[in-house]
């Protein structure tokens, strides 16, 4: 079974170059966890021991407004890590984090990362080009809000969950609920209707519930990453 | 005048922490060069072997859409740091960069910074926080645009601009050109001037030309802050 979490760990770039037995001790340290849809997971300022892989299903990053309002800072899918950047921020919780829809996760101890951050040679600058990567996703995505129109932004969001190698069609599967879909890429749930409506027009994706099919990827990114500072396929 | 050279980088937080010889290695690789509006630094993807401390003036850092549309990524002030993270991006710049208004800018050669990352006990360490403050910085721009209103975003931009333990009445000074301030913020020119008239009159603040004067921080950051996730003073 550990075995297993060797490789969900070497799935991931931040541990792809580290040698087999580092990830294989990182990996006695992870452990495997289900949480159904709804479970909060930790709270922004909390503290933090913890970072995780998520392995299947969607965990949403969330922060509050002094106002008492509620941010999205993020909705994310299998093979995205989190929590991590808590060793930067003071041992807490720069956000809060809540099952989206019913997910796996390996949690990986911050005590582990930092003693390799320390003490692994190279290892520091593996966290460094992820955190770089980060930022540069980052960017885009505030770059996104200003330069690209809602559907474009929608088939921006479906480009960036498809495989790096996909054959077409695609077949992809969203969050369930459009209210927090929509509230990720920083539109209204009307927007998002509309929005989705042109996209398939154009593009000739179709979406029925919660699956989405891509028949032709050209089009699709013909589509949206005209309007992006980036080509496809983007490098994070 | 190399002396000088070490005050900069110190001031900086990401050299705060080295200590004092090994800033003063770092300076003795630097150089002071002054230019004028409208000089282009270097373009996006140029081979990069220098990072840069704003001194004074502004400069503008931007890339172009597929389309050929320019964005601005950011304006940055006296007392920043750009061109850092071509490290991680293959030696070449994420972005282009320009001489916003006239400026002194301290060249530091990436070659330096290399070899603290790789030598320097701790140095990688530095280079992570400020990553990951960098990130935070990021995330709150990208969560302005979905949950502030212009003059908050606005106002969020001038308090980034006033020192830390500002006393009042604090004057700033924004770059000139304000159809480059107005892109920043990721919003049109009109929306720019109806949003700092709504903002004078709210907070009491005024703006003559490129000089803004705020006579109450404590009106201004209330106006601005309560439509934000972090409390004032921010941390980066």
């Amino acid at each position: 079974m550990k075995k297993h979490y060797t490789e969900i760990l070497k799935a991931h770039a931040l541990f792809s170059t580290l040698k087999e037995e580092q990830v294989e001790e990182i990996g006695k340290q992870c452990t495997l966890l289900s949480y159904a849809k709804g479970h909060t997971l930790f709270m922004q300022e909390d503290p933090a021991s913890l970072a995780y892989i998520v392995v299947s299903g969607w965990v949403k990053l969330f922060r509050h407004t002094v106002n008492g309002e509620e941010y999205i800072v993020d909705v994310l899918p299998a093979g995205y890590l989190f929590g991590e950047n808590a060793i930067f921020h003071g041992d807490s919780y720069s956000c809060g984090a809540e099952i989206a829809e019913d997910a796996t996760l390996l949690s990986i101890p911050l005590a582990a990362l930092k003693q390799h951050i320390d003490h692994t040679p190279g290892f520091a600058q593996h966290m460094l080009s992820h955190a770089s990567r980060q930022q540069t996703a980052q960017e885009r995505n505030k770059e996104h809000l200003v330069i690209q129109s809602a559907p474009q932004r929608i088939g921006c969001f479906l480009l960036q969950l498809a495989p790096k190698e996909a054959k077409e069609p695609v077949t992809l599967h969203l969050p369930y609920d459009k209210l927090l879909l929509a509230a990720r890429l920083g539109m209204q749930r009307e927007t998002l209707s509309r929005g989705l409506t042109t996209l398939q027009d154009a593009t000739d994706i179709t979406i029925q519930g919660a699956t989405v099919n891509i028949p032709n990827l050209g089009k699709l990114t013909k589509y949206c990453c005209t309007a992006c500072t980036s080509n496809y396929p983007c490098e994070e």
